[in-house]
């Protein structure tokens, strides 16, 4: 995508997406390490799924999906338009209550 | 995309997206947290823009986008395809490299 992206310095996103690409590894770094602490219940889940539903479920790729997620559910924490707190993201959450029956 | 889900407890990506909905205030928090680190980047960046480009632009919303691209950046830390053992999920995968273009 980078290398299609005409560079100007004055496109206000381009200059801010310099820095972020500065910060994202450092970003990463924090961000792995939060998820790190979540892991050992992805792990338990993961382990489950496979037992009820069978040998060819993939743990590692379900937890890695997951995790990507988590990310793109926690765009909502910026979201793009103010006013409209959540985006459109709101509408395609899901209507079934969300019961732990994964406890 | 959810609402047209076939809601089926054995979809191994349904159980797992229960856990994630029930734990992704946590997860809100902690990443929010990381965030907060970062913030005085993101400010002084977006006034810089602000100062050179002009006053119409909008420096929250530049920093929520920088920051809803961080996330999707930081997906790459859970890369889709491992030697393409996965399964259906393969069609939809986006086929752009997954190359570091962040570090």
């Amino acid at each position: 995508r980078r290398s299609h992206m005409t560079v100007s310095y004055t496109d206000p996103q381009v200059s801010m997406d310099l820095l972020r690409a500065v910060l994202q590894p450092s970003f990463n770094d924090d961000i792995m390490a939060v998820f790190r602490k979540y892991q050992k219940f992805f792990e338990k889940a993961a382990e489950n799924v496979k037992e009820n539903v069978g040998d060819e479920v993939q743990t590692d790729q379900l937890i890695k999906e997951t995790c990507r997620n988590v990310l793109e559910h926690a765009k909502q924490l910026f979201p793009d338009v103010e006013g409209k707190k959540v985006g459109p993201e709101v509408a395609i959450k899901r209507s079934r209550p969300v019961d732990d029956d994964c406890s």
